[in-house]
Order: C-alpha cells, then sequence, then structure tokens
C-alpha cells in the first residue's frame, strides 16, 4: 500500500500537535505518513501568532488572531502545560503562572524548534477548497500560496482541520447601533486597551473577552466600564468604575439603552459576543455545525468527523483545557490513522456519541464542566503513548483559580501554582499584573 | 442547442448592470440565457449597500462595503448618470449633483425595482469555488447559502465577475507601527468621522480616501490632519489645521517619524493605502491580477479574459467613470454572450489587448486618463445597442470637477452640473456640504 498522505489545515498549537505527534511516532522508529499542513499565515501559532491589523490582512485574507497586545494567560499556564514537554524545560527555571502572550508563543514554538517538522507546513497557503471524490475515497485540497497568487490541488487520504474557532467574530445587530458614532468594533478587532483611556466604554457579552477586556480598559485609565450580559451577569466584585448591567436593547446616538430601563452615555462599544465556527473551504456535508461548547455534534470522541470518518478536527470544543488537550486529541487521531488505533464501526461510534453527549447534557455549571472535559481527555490518553498526568489535580487547579477570580479579578493573575508535570512551584512574578505595562517576553525575563 | 447557462458573481453595480442588460434584451423580444447572480449581502448595490460593521459581517464573510456614514459622491453625479434611466426619471426633479451614498443607493435600486430581474439573484449566498472542466468546457460554480451554511455546486456556461475591487484592503507594513497603541485601522473599516473629534489624525495615502477621510474628520472637528504621500501630495489648498507631508518612515509609540525628518504625535491612524484585486474563489489561471489602474492587462476591451474567454469582468478598472462604464461593459458582455457581437479569434484580442495597452501606458495625467476612459466606453457603447452619450461632455464635467476641487476642496461639492442625458441643470441644494450633518435621504430630499 502506497504511503499515505495526510493534510493537516491550520498550524496553530492543534495543528502543531499533529506535526508534533508524527514527528514522536517517526522518532520512535515508525514509518509515517506524508504529512503536509497548510498555514496561511507567515508563521505558525495560531491565536498566540499577534498581528497588529485587524480585519484584513496583508494577503487580503480575514486576520486569524483575536489576541491584543495587553494579553496575558488568563488561566495558570500549569492547566494547559504539555506532558511531554514542560515550562520548566523550555524555560530552565520556574516562571510565573499567567504569562503574556508572547511568552506562551515562545513555549508553543520551543517544543518544535529543533525538529524537522517546520519544513512540513506550507507557509502563507490558505485552504481554498476541499472535496471528497466518494468513488475513489480521495480528497482533493486546493490552496492558494498567498505570496505568489497560485492555486494549486493536491490528493490527500485524509484531512485534519485545525483552523481554531475563535476567528470569526459573531456579530449580532442591536437596534439603532448603526447611528452610534463612537469607536465600534468586535472584541476579534481590539488590539489594545490604551485607546480606551478616559473613554466612556461598553462591552456587550459575559464572558471571557468581555470581562478581560474589561479590566484591560480599567488598568489603561478608561474613564468607565460598563459590561453587559443576556443570561446573567459574571458577577465579580469590580472595582470602582466597572458595572454590569443586564441587555443592552438599543442605541440611539450616544446613548445606549438597557432592558432595565437605564441608559448611559458611551464614547466606545466593543462586541464581545463570541465567535463563530466556520470552515468556508469545506462543503457543508465535512463542516462541523456548532455553537461554542465542549462536545460539539457530530464528533466521534471530539475528533472524528462521523459524516465521513477520515476528516478529523482538533480543538473544536470550548476550551477550559487547551494545548494538552491538543496533544491528547492529535495523539488519537495520528494512532487512528497509522492503524496503532481501531476505529469501531458508524453505529458504534453513533452510539459512543449519544452517551456522551447525554453526559454532556447533564453538565451543570463550570465546575462539572471542568470535570467533565478532564474525563474526555483521559479517555483519549488512555487510547494513546501520551504522558498520562494528573488530570484530578489539574481540575483542582482550575476551581482554585475560578476561586482566586472571585476573590480579586485584578490580582488572580499574580498567585503561583504548582506544576502537575514537574511539581515545581511557579515564581512570584517580578511586577503584579496591574502594575505592569510592558507585557513582552523581553521584560517578562529580566530580573 | 440548450439554452445557456450564466453565473454573475456580485449584485453590485456591476452586476445589476448585467442583469439589466439581459433584462433589456428580454423586453426586446429575444430569448434570453438562463441568468443565476449570486450576491453574498443580503442585498444589492454592492459598496453602496451601507454595514455598520467593519472586519467581519453578520455571516462570517469579510466585510464588502469600505463606504462610511458621511460619504457623499465624490464627483458630479453627471458624470456616472446612467445613459438609460436618468435622475430626473428617478427623483421626478433635479437633484444637487453630489448627493450623499443613501440617494445614489436608492437610484442604482430604483433603475430595477420594478423589473423581474431581483428573482435572479440568490442572496445571502456566497461563491465559495469555480472551475472550469476542460472536457466538457463548462463551469462548476460552488456556492454557500449563508444563512443555513448549505454549499451546492452548479454548472455554468460562462461566468460573470462582478465582485468589485475596493474591498480587500491594502494594508502595508510600516515600521514599528505595532507599538502604535492609538485608534489604528484601513479606510475599509472607517465607518464615521465623528469619533476624530478633538483627535490628531494621521492619514497615510494621498488618493481619494486620504483626502475624503481628510475633509470629513476636518468637518466633525478633528484637532488636526495629516495626510503622508508616498508619490506625491494631493496639493489641494488645504484649510488650517490639514497638512501634507512626506512618506511616514517609522512609528515609536504615539510618534511618526515622516521621510523629511520631521515627527508628529498622533491619537489615531488610518491607513488610506488603496485595495486589491484578490477573487479567492477562482483558481489562479482564471484570476485577474492588476494593480488598481485604467487598463488592467490579460482582459480584451476591458473585460473578456484572455485566458479563458468565456470568463468576464466587469467593473475591474480603476474608475472615473463608474455606473454608466458598467453598463457599457455589462451590453457588449450581453452581446458576445448572446451571439450578437462577434468574439474575434485569440490572436486578434491579443492584438487588439496590445495594442490598447500601448495606449495606456501613453497616458500621461489625470486629464489623458479621463479621456482615455472616454475613448473605452465609446469603442464599448458603439458595439451594443445601449444610448450613447455625449461623451466628451462628460470629460469636460471632470474636467472642471478637478477644477473646482483645486479651487476649494471644501465646497467643490456644492456645484450644479448638466446632465448630458436630460439637459437639465442640476438643483443647487438647502445646505452646503460642510454645514450638512445629516447625510439621510430623508433629509436630503427635504426641502
Ligand atoms: C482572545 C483569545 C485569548 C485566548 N487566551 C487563551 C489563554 O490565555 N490560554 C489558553 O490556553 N487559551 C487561550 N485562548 C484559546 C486559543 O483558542 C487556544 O489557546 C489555541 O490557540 C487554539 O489552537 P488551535 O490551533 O486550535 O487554533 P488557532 O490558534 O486559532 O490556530 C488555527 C490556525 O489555522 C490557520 N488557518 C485558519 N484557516 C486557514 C486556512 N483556510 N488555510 C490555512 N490555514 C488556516 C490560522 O492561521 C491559525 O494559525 C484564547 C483565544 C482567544 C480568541
Ligand atoms: C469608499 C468608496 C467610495 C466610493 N465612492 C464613489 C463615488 O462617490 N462615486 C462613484 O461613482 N463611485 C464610487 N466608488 C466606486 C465604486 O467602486 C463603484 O461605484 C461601484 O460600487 C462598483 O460596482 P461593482 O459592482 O463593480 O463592485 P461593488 O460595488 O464592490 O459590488 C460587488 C458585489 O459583489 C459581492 N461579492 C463579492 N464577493 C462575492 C462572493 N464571493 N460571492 C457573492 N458575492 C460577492 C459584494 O457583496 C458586492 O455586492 C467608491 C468606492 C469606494 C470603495
Ligand atoms: N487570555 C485572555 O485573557 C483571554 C481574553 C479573551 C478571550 N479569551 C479566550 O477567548 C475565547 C472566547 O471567549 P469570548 O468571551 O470571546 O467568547 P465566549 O466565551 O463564546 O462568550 C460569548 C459571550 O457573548 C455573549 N453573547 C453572544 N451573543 C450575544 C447577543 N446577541 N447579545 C448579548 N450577548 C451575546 C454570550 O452570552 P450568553 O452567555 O448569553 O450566550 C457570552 O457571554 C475563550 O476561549 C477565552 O478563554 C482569553
Ligand atoms: N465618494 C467618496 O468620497 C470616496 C471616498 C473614498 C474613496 N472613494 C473611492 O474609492 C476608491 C479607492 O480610493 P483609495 O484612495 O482608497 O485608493 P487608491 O485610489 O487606489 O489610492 C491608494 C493610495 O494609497 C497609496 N499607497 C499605497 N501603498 C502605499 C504605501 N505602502 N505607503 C504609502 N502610500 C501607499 C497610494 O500611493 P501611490 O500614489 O504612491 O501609489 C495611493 O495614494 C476610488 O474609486 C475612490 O474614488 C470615494
Amino acid at each position: 500500500m502506497a504511503r499515505q498522505r495526510i493534510a493537516i489545515i491550520g498550524a496553530g498549537p492543534s495543528g502543531i500537535a499533529a506535526l508534533r505527534a508524527f514527528e514522536s511516532a517517526e522518532r520512535a522508529g515508525e514509518e509515517i505518513p506524508e504529512v503536509v499542513a497548510y498555514e496561511k499565515q507567515d508563521d505558525w501559532g495560531g491565536q498566540w501568532n499577534y498581528d497588529w491589523r485587524s480585519g484584513i490582512d496583508q494577503y487580503g485574507e480575514p486576520v486569524h488572531s483575536s489576541m491584543y497586545r495587553n494579553l496575558w494567560s488568563n488561566g495558570p499556564k500549569e492547566a494547559l502545560e504539555f506532558a511531554e514537554y514542560t515550562f520548566d524545560e523550555h524555560f530552565g527555571r520556574p516562571i510565573s503562572s499567567y504569562p503574556p502572550r508572547e511568552v506562551l508563543w515562545d513555549y508553543i514554538d520551543g517544543r518544535v524548534r529543533t525538529t524537522n517538522v517546520k519544513d512540513k507546513v506550507r507557509f502563507s497557503t490558505a485552504v481554498r477548497w476541499v472535496e471528497h471524490h466518494e468513488d475513489r475515497d480521495i480528497f482533493t485540497v486546493t490552496v492558494e500560496d498567498l505570496k505568489n497568487h497560485r492555486t494549486t490541488s493536491s490528493e490527500f487520504d485524509r484531512v485534519i482541520v485545525a483552523t481554531g474557532h475563535f476567528s470569526f467574530p459573531h456579530v449580532p445587530e442591536f437596534q439603532g447601533i448603526e447611528t452610534f458614532p463612537g469607536t465600534l468594533h468586535h472584541a476579534h478587532d481590539f488590539r489594545g486597551a490604551e485607546k480606551l483611556a478616559d473613554q466612556r466604554v461598553l462591552l456587550i457579552g459575559a464572558s471571557y473577552s468581555a470581562e478581560d477586556i474589561g479590566v484591560q480598559a480599567f488598568k489603561m485609565g478608561a474613564r468607565s466600564v460598563t459590561m453587559s450580559y443576556r443570561s446573567g451577569p459574571m458577577g465579580y466584585d469590580w472595582p470602582e468604575g466597572m458595572e454590569e448591567l443586564p441587555l443592552l436593547e438599543r442605541f440611539e446616538g450616544t446613548t445606549a439603552h438597557f432592558s432595565n430601563g437605564e441608559t448611559r452615555e458611551f464614547d466606545a462599544v466593543i462586541l464581545c459576543t463570541g465567535y463563530l465556527h466556520k470552515y468556508p473551504f469545506l462543503p457543508s456535508n465535512l463542516a462541523l455545525q456548532s455553537g461554542n461548547n465542549i462536545y460539539p455534534a457530530g464528533l466521534y470522541r471530539g475528533v472524528v468527523w462521523q459524516g465521513n470518518p477520515k476528516v478529523y478536527y482538533l480543538g473544536a470544543q470550548d476550551q477550559w483545557f487547551t494545548f494538552n488537550m491538543f496533544d491528547a486529541q492529535a495523539w488519537y487521531v495520528r494512532d487512528l490513522i497509522m492503524g496503532r488505533a481501531e476505529l469501531p464501526t458508524a453505529a458504534e461510534r453513533a452510539e459512543h456519541l449519544q452517551d456522551w453527549h447525554r453526559r454532556f447534557q447533564g453538565v451543570g455549571g463550570d465546575a462539572d464542566a471542568v470535570r467533565f472535559q478532564a474525563e474526555y481527555i483521559r479517555d483519549l490518553i488512555e487510547a494513546t503513548d501520551y504522558p498520562m498526568f494528573d488530570l484530578d489535580e489539574v481540575v483542582r487547579i482550575f476551581l482554585a483559580w475560578k476561586d482566586d477570580k472571585k476573590k480579586n479579578i485584578l490580582t488572580y493573575r499574580d498567585k503561583p501554582y504548582r506544576s502537575v508535570m514537574t511539581g515545581s512551584l511557579a515564581a512570584e512574578h517580578h511586577t503584579t499584573w496591574l502594575q505592569e505595562l510592558d507585557d513582552s517576553l523581553e521584560r517578562y525575563l529580566s530580573t
């Protein structure tokens, strides 16, 4: 049998995990398939590959990253650590639990920097269209080399979709919003809180983006920060100048009317209303359709597309766990592809899917969701040779983190956690998050 | 022979011109091909269909329109008037020469409002991929219905590309720009000048966007407006508070360094650096590659793709003339498709292309370019039954308009011109452009 050809779409943390999974089998002496990863940006790292542009990038493609200059990890790094490449190994000394974006990019990059996997990535290359040919059970992947505008098509036996799902903003309509004359955009296009200094800022949404852009705006001297929720308030003990209000009902110029009858005047509005799962390069029978949740329908074990089990998705879930979950998924998908793990029949998969979907529907509240995701990961790791780690302890870290945030939303990032991989305790950082105005790697690593 | 099937991609002014061209043949009793237009927005009008969103739209697609609330025609309407549907006919009375966006949308829409052509448009439907099958000389057009996420493919004999070329911003790199902390985006994402009140604004570029966003910002009370040119200054007699500087060399935080050694501090930067010709739904052998110029290479008579003469482009040129030029192109393409005009051989087309390309290269300066485009249109109209109009007089209108701008960049929009179609003189508007703060159709038509 000819060597299989595998296309990976996207080289963010998930796509890199897939590359790493194959490389690790190769290092163990196995013959691996021919792997080609397509990445539309000039470098890898996905969301962590910061772009000062917003909207459209230098190639005319939608800007991928939603991250901003001031972004720091919003969960302890001990919850996302790779089981087979630790922070201690990368940095050679303990660092704090909540590093800024550039530091985490360095860590992701560091794991694969010295391997040959970068050669397998076709950078600045956007996947335009994927087609499955029933007759030969093969995929044609059509891509555009963005630097020279050439399109080409190649055939693959399997396709791994690793394009993320926090890049296409969900931008709902609000009555009268077209009359708002101030700064107005989605969190996806937010690049830094400095421009909000002295402004009256409205953030619509009540999740991580609203919370973090809120505290960033506060940190940078916004005159006021109002957060508007639909389902319920975040309920943190906000500092003076920050408040939560129920849903925004309509705008009249600079005036916003809320559902409790209150009104406020604003200079800037940022829609923190989440993202769309969107795969514009896939025909609808291969494209996942899902909201942002921890068990998207139609994915066996969260990764195998039930409609065509030669299509895989990585990182398609809402994310408590991130990097190590992507690893667990990638190792399992690799083993399916290489025949090291067996794919159950369609009927068995459907049953398994139903079973987990039922469990998912029983999940009540965040603590439960974290445990659910931990069990999901355990199930994957058990099927592979990825190093098992203490998932229960990570669950405890997540719960303590939530507690820290409840106690003080402005200081939770200053607390150190202990690595479940190495047992070593994180460093206390030289500067508290609230006082630190320089988010660079250089500054972070300075002592 | 079976009835031909024609796909039109895009229902902006150019796509509507194509629909109208076929409808006009049908009204004259001819049997027309089966025509399907795909339009990714919920309504037609292209650039003139304003979207308050920037970056990404409600379906996760790149926002198409680059227009802003405050946008008014920047050339006299007498230069763009349809030869077969006049402003007098539409509005029933003279209006001024420079109407705001909503008024022009109404005019475009009005021509086809009472026809059946809207039924031929599949709205909220994005073209994803076009493929030409050599063996059967047929095109497969794959589209996504954005409301229900369904992709479908259909076969067509010919494809008309009418997707415009002012929607994918050209966003070049500038040294240090990632350190600029203020408002920063491309003109494509500009939605209104009100937010620039009291700000020190830098516009990079020296063409229509820089000029008009500049005067809009001035009108709305910007503290200062600086425009930075690469090739040469616009050279208008700017009011106090507006200035032109040579090319921006680098940013250091809020400080911009210019190539003449000067520096300035800014609160907001808007890149008015033009747009990319981009056709992400086309394989590279069908995709036009061009800068923004009045005679893009590879298009016979500016419309027939030399690489495959069953592919047509409308409105692919830089635009002095707009609506009536799109009409002339659409009528000619219709006649080619319906066999009413004869397509020369590939060799003859190549020769014609070379000939016009040589003429194009001889064009020196704006007045020459306007004349060139007028001759180009004359050549097209002569080949069709589109009503010929006094192109020489329109050239004179353009030259007078340029003169008006030289005289006073803040008042040129107050001057009335005479229609070459009806001979009637435009109205003097009830309010001067500089004093008018309401850009709505309702206000415009109020007396
Ligand atoms: C604002 C924000 C902050 C976050 N902060 C944290 C945090 O603090 N901690 C944490 O653990 N997680 C965080 N996340 C979660 C983040 O999603 C994950 O950490 C991680 O980046 C997901 O990896 P991924 O590879 O699945 O997707 P992505 O990182 O999104 O990478 C997808 C890659 O696919 C490429 N791609 C997309 N389409 C195409 C195409 N058509 N052709 C070719 N390539 C394509 C993209 O360019 C990109 O490189 C954050 C997310 C957001 C949006
Ligand atoms: C800021 C700005 C101001 C302007 N002001 C003036 C002015 O004052 N006067 C003037 O005469 N001209 C002006 N123009 C020029 C303008 O380009 C033309 O007036 C006209 O809109 C061009 O028509 P079009 O149909 O060729 O392209 P567009 O108007 O761009 O329309 C293209 C259409 O194609 C659709 N489309 C794109 N991709 C897809 C896809 N993949 N699938 C389905 N549909 C798709 C879009 O949604 C859009 O509706 C301005 C342009 C800009 C950018
Ligand atoms: N490192 C960091 O500091 C950081 C910062 C930002 C984001 N992130 C990450 O980015 C990812 C995305 O987070 P996110 O907050 O952008 O998205 P999200 O978690 O999906 O939350 C979307 C929010 O938008 C609200 N919403 C949606 N439609 C709405 C409507 N029509 N009206 C009002 N509210 C509406 C939702 O309310 P309902 O609850 O009512 O549905 C929800 O609160 C997460 O993984 C997060 O961890 C990290
Ligand atoms: N109705 C209105 O009021 C209105 C308003 C805005 C726009 N428009 C229309 O919109 C269309 C587009 O106009 P536009 O001005 O956006 O684009 P444009 O006419 O293509 O001009 C692009 C400008 O960007 C400059 N530029 C490109 N790359 C640069 C770089 N790296 N550094 C510095 N400058 C750079 C160009 O300079 P060089 O000359 O050196 O190449 C040029 O000045 C036109 O049809 C126009 O009529 C109309």
